[in-house]
């Protein structure tokens, strides 16, 4: 008998056919001898149509009436799942973010979790009862509803897998799984069985949607096996584990890549001590993430200077580095926002040499010229022009052996 | 500075913009200087919903999940009445009924508050800020959310007022206050500034649909101040009071009448004691609830029983007490399910003699016929022909000077 929490988000319970759907499909699960506590979202679409009430009342309204309106979503569908459970003939107990308790700090929209009560469960489960929680919210120390922000569902289900010591943590979405890369770039692409932790977190940092990488982090804090599953339709997705060394492990696990990617350089910069946060400095004050950063210093003693950043920034980034270029005199500030972000990710990088020099011809082959390049342990990024995305992907994933057979 | 709890109820808070009038009718008061807690409905036609929901999953879904379910209607109200006063500067704070904490017993759909803590509306009100309060729900003593049932906003209300200590309990409604009678019948009617704890009961009792039974007998337990006002127009509307002794007391406060009445007779009934035991004992045990009941006994030692049902539950009752008369060797069991109750209310006929006489006379003077009566210290009812129920409301009404001059 294992103990599974599965979480179950906004679109597998979008309607009342889809929740009875779900309930058949965990009543399986706890006849085949487990027990089983089911986190869910709001009804795909519950939560929009709440925030349009709250925005007809106030364009920015208050923080913590905000989590109340918004945490009633989930309470509508954990009461629906348990009415379904019930009407089947099974007993089950509905409990918000308050009531299991999970208690998080009081920071309303974006909270964290700080503990998860796991005794009334406990006691459920030993009652032979399904145990349906509310994800997305929690509730402060003072009893003040608070809610986790985006993804908050994945990881109310992580959280309670570690403190119920569950088997396993599973998490049912529209995909069936981690695939190599996105099928619908790649059709050869095939769904991974299982993925290191590390892999996972180097996915969903580099655009893979399927996993929140908050929750992803969280899992790996506390080693909970985590697994993809989709809601509609059997197979047994992909594995998440913390076992780097699995004997016959593909040097490369997936290609993830990421159109949201916008570039600005500044150049003939004097090169002087410092000069990085001078510019940095304000794109950081401006609120404006950077994501890869190169610098070639060139030699009349003047640098080059290029970073990422999300194209949702791109205007407002090039007008403040159009300001700092006037500042530092530097020669010019441009940018450009149709570029793509193209990563390799492999545990098994580690120990095969060559696969940047492979890759990289693999890109050459086509004449897609690449404007930057970062790596890390488990992964190697480069930007190319986004019209080569398609191309680019579909060449790495078939020249790294990832296509099905 | 006087403390107010005001009750709006789903017609007042039924669309973001009646809400936002809520909002400005709130404040109206604290700018007077008062201190306001707000109770609140879910917006009409939220309730109705949400029961769709449960209905699709099941016929009859479970009471817990139910409660779980429905109490997120007010919960949505509370947040957005909040934000309304954000949005206007003014510090608010929602609460739902378990947050507050309005502790219940454990009768789900049905539940009775058993207490209501204070201590945070105190420290709210001290810090100047507008309490918002989820009514119509709670939570029992395991921390299950429990609703209370039809009504259960206006006891919410009463409730608070109790334990706050509040100076007045205001009911707003669709109507502007207690009129001597229905002014869709009569349009003479006039609103009451004031009407007495025991009128008013009797009234709701009577069929007054203005205010639920239940929060009169709470209010009056604890004798708050309870005053009936409108939610879309200004004016004082109509005060509870529990003060007996009005200088200028009318002989009559108010005409009450029940169309939703059924007649029931069993005649020829051999006169034996046990007899009404006998016939009613099944009624009850059918769960129909009996209203006014006449008998009289022929010199042939047999007896005529006559009783009044809710008319919903005519067809069953005709069923049961033929049987009924069958079992006893009774003449017939008989029934009109066309018969409506028509009664004066007023503490003054303590003080008055002749009011049932005087009743009688106007009604025989347009030739309408009673087929039963029933009266209690301040109040005489009888049962007429359905069909003469306006004639004899608006004769009565004038006839006991309750017209408007």
């Amino acid at each position: 008998m294992a103990l599974l929490v599965q979480k179950y988000g906004g679109t597998s319970v979008g309607t009342v056919e889809r929740i009875e759907s779900v309930a058949d499909k965990v009543i399986r699960s706890v006849e085949q001898g487990n027990q089983v506590v089911v986190v869910v979202s709001a009804m795909s679409g519950e939560t929009n149509r709440l925030l349009t009430l709250a925005k007809e009342i106030s364009k920015r309204p208050n923080e913590r009436e905000l989590d109340v309106l918004l945490s009633t979503g989930e309470q509508v569908t954990i009461a629906l799942l348990s009415m379904a459970f019930h009407q089947r003939g099974y007993h089950a107990r509905s409990y918000t973010g308050s009531q299991v308790s999970i208690v998080t700090d009081s920071a309303h929209n974006k909270a964290r979790i700080r503990s998860v009560a796991d005794e009334k469960i406990h006691r459920d489960l030993a009652k032979n009862r399904i145990v349906v929680v509310a994800g997305f919210q929690g509730s402060d120390e003072e009893g003040n509803i608070t809610t986790l922000g985006r993804g908050g569902s994945d990881t109310s289900a992580v959280a309670l897998a570690v403190a119920l010591g569950a088997d396993e943590c599973q998490i049912f979405t529209d995909v069936d799984g981690v695939y190599t890369t996105d099928p619908r770039v790649v059709p050869q692409a095939r769904r991974l069985d299982q993925i290191t932790f590390d892999e996972m977190l180097e996915m969903a940092s580099l655009g893979s949607k399927v996993l929140q990488i908050r929750a992803v982090e969280f899992a790996g804090k506390y080693r909970v096996p985590l697994r993809v599953l989709s809601s509609f339709s059997e197979g047994g997705g992909t594995l998440i584990t913390y076992e780097d060394s699995m004997m016959e492990q593909a040097v490369i696990s997936g290609i993830a890549f990421n159109r949201d990617e916008a570039q600005l350089t500044i150049t003939g910069v004097p090169d002087k001590p410092g000069v990085a946060h001078q510019i940095l400095g304000p794109i950081s004050e401006a609120n404006i993430e950077v994501d890869m950063i190169v610098q070639n210093v060139a030699p009349d003693q003047t640098t080059d200077f290029t970073f990422t950043v999300n194209r949702n920034d791109y205007e407002r980034g090039l007008e403040i580095l159009t300001q700092i270029a006037e500042e530092l005199g530097a020669e010019a500030a441009s940018g450009d926002a149709e570029i793509v972000k193209v990563s390799l990710v492999g545990v098994g990088m580690r120990s095969h040499a060559g696969i940047a020099s492979k890759m990289f011809q693999t890109l050459a082959s086509e004449s897609i010229n690449i404007r930057m390049i970062s790596t890390s342990e488990i992964k190697i990024s480069v930007v190319i022009d986004e019209k080569y995305l398609e191309l680019g992907v579909r060449m790495l994933h078939s020249s790294f052996g990832l296509d099905r057979l």
